[in-house]
């Protein structure tokens, strides 16, 4: 079955920003993307009058492959990157990813020993395309999924009047955007083995044609976070371990800024707890050297082997109880919470008409509600949500 | 544990109307009630500037209770009621949704043999209050919750000031508003015996004391329905028509109106499919006499133990085998999306910081997502999708 829009099947998760309130507004035939109001701050042309632009950006229908493409991009801009000296970003990110997604596949079927990841290519006339992969009641993971998405899309012209100043009548051209991203969330059976999601995504404007020096746009996305049913606390210190060395690579001052960002990204504000015991998360990074974060966003993809294999070799065959998988079971239930109602990607996606099973590949296999469960003070599980609900520095 | 906001704990379902587009202007602090237009068409007072009124209400904290009171109405109602030849609707309201509540919980306890309702009451100084009862893991049913509440609130001249023409310097006093509701959701354990849900609500302002004659307002709204993984057509059919007889006995065209309703609103959009198959739901009840509408309101609430109770009989100890619970599982799946993703009661409560174990006690206990299932054309699992997706004349 082919996705119906690349949008939210690159997007599985959180490719991009959509504030709730554009729901009511929302139509299934289109698909929205918010543009920060930074891509535009430094050009006189683009002043902003609203504190969001809401843009309705055309995507054209898929069609599925029988094989993957050596690249979903443009050929123009395969000519783009080989005519400077180095690649273009937007072949070095889909290489990137499309290299993460291979080497994440093959640990994760390595490791499982049993279960295969199933794939779904598709591409667009127009350029664009993605990889859907999915292992489904593997000997270790009951569901994990892989997704790498291309997506071209054009903001029309009214996108523009909303972006320049209100007296202005001129009619400006539309912007072409380029958006990548890599997401993917792996469920394990064994109550002590932990959930892992993680999601890298570039996103670029084309320079205007009508606005001669008005600068291309770009920003990165991404994060990888961690969640157990149970802490075993050398595990999360690991898990963090490597993403801060990851980090601190680049800069020092971003393991503690995207470790929050991450704490307050995933909250589940109804229940006042975070999904799980966080990691990294960020979101319109643009305010560093573009190949810095290239490296830095790379750098993070290739640390999620190293994260988190470690811990499911440790934890894969731990023997359990059915209390232990009850819990896991209710902190699945906490998943599908955060997913359905706050995952920006799951819920914009869901909205816009997206291709549902690549959305909803993130759901556990299972889950489960009780009524009024309070674990017992001082138990195991206690002690997770404890770290949940008042998130801790683990290294 | 005492349910902190009572508009979520008693619309643990669909008590209010909030549209999704109000969700980023909500804050956890206050509570949020959408009026219809229709509240106020008829008086020059009330002149509508814009198609929807936001008013935020403000409601007291709520106490726990260690015994059920009489009545959660306030002495000033219970005054006024008996001043009047017959008692007014808001007390005769209360005592129907109380009245069902238990004819329900003992006819689900008699049923099931085996599980007892956990019981919580709460009151608030003010007036209002309500009981939240919850059966889990009995014989028959894994999770069966049933709550009703009564609540007293506010609305703040603001409110009003959206109400009247914006030319309009008047500040106008607040209006204060009741609401009751009953609703359940009965979730059985055997894929064979569907699962059940009804919530019934009246709304009523009080008249405005700085606007001699302006009418007091009210409206009811409900529903029942029932979500089965399998198709038996002699029990849908059984329900549908004990639905219908209600109807029947009030207006020839409540049941073709309220089924089609129902299918409209228990509509999960991202799948193209609604949860169940049906039954009645309707909303903003007004525009019939209002006698009329208690007695319909009451005459469907009696119908729930007759409608749903024989099918239960019938289902309850088919043998099943892992297949049929696995299917059952993922329709339960697709319950979760609903109620997480679309149903306005839910997802208001959630955002405006209800008590969640009562908000979410209409959630399975178990839920089940894989990846790309698509029963077999032709299977009994086909057939239940086919009736989601293209919804039938049962009757």
């Amino acid at each position: 079955m082919p996705p119906t829009t690349a949008v939210s099947a690159s997007s599985s998760f959180t490719l991009f920003r959509v504030p709730s309130s554009w729901s009511t507004k929302l139509k299934p035939t289109t698909t929205y993307i918010q543009i920060p109001n930074r891509f535009f701050p430094k050009h006189p042309t683009f002043k902003m009058t609203t504190t969001t632009i809401r843009a309705a950006v055309s995507i054209e229908k898929e069609t599925p492959e029988t094989e993957r493409p050596p690249t979903f991009l443009r050929e123009s801009d395969d000519k783009e990157s080989s005519s400077s000296s180095a690649s273009s970003v937007r072949a070095r990110f889909e290489k990137m990813i499309r290299d993460a997604q291979d080497s994440v596949c093959q640990a994760i079927e390595k490791t499982d020993g049993g279960g295969k990841f199933k794939e779904d290519v598709w591409s667009r006339p127009g350029g664009g395309g993605g990889i859907s992969r999915v292992l489904q009641d593997g000997a270790i993971w009951e569901k994990a999924g892989v997704n790498v998405s291309v997506v071209y899309g054009v903001m029309p012209p009214e996108a523009y009047r909303a972006a320049k100043a209100a007296a202005s009548d001129e009619k400006p051209g539309p912007i072409p955007f380029f958006a990548a991203g890599i997401s993917s969330v792996l469920h394990p059976k064994n109550p002590f083995a932990p959930t892992l999601h993680f999601n890298y995504r570039y996103f670029e404007t084309d320079a205007p044609k009508d606005t001669p020096g008005a600068p291309r746009q770009w920003w990165f996305g991404g994060g990888t976070d961690l969640t157990p049913a149970y802490i075993f606390e050398e595990d999360v210190k690991h898990f963090h371990s490597t993403q801060k060395s990851a980090c601190d690579k680049f800069d020092p001052t971003f393991y503690p800024r995207f470790k929050k960002w991450c704490d307050d990204y995933f909250y589940i504000k109804h229940r006042g707890e975070r999904r799980g015991l966080g990691g990294l998360f960020f979101d319109d990074l643009n305010d560093y050297d573009q190949e810095m974060l290239l490296s830095f966003a790379t750098e993070c993809a290739n640390s999620v082997i190293p994260a988190y294999i470690p811990i499911i070799e440790k934890r894969k065959d731990t023997p359990f109880t059915d209390q232990h998988k009850a819990w896991q079971q209710l902190r699945r239930g906490r998943y599908v919470e955060f997913n359905l109602v706050y995952d920006r990607g799951t819920t914009f996606g869901l909205k816009t008409g997206g291709r549902i099973e690549s959305i909803l590949v993130s759901l556990p296999l299972t889950a489960r509600w009780e009524y009024d469960h309070n674990p017992k003070e001082g138990s195991e599980e206690w002690k997770l949500l404890d770290a949940c609900i008042n998130p801790k520095e683990w290294i």
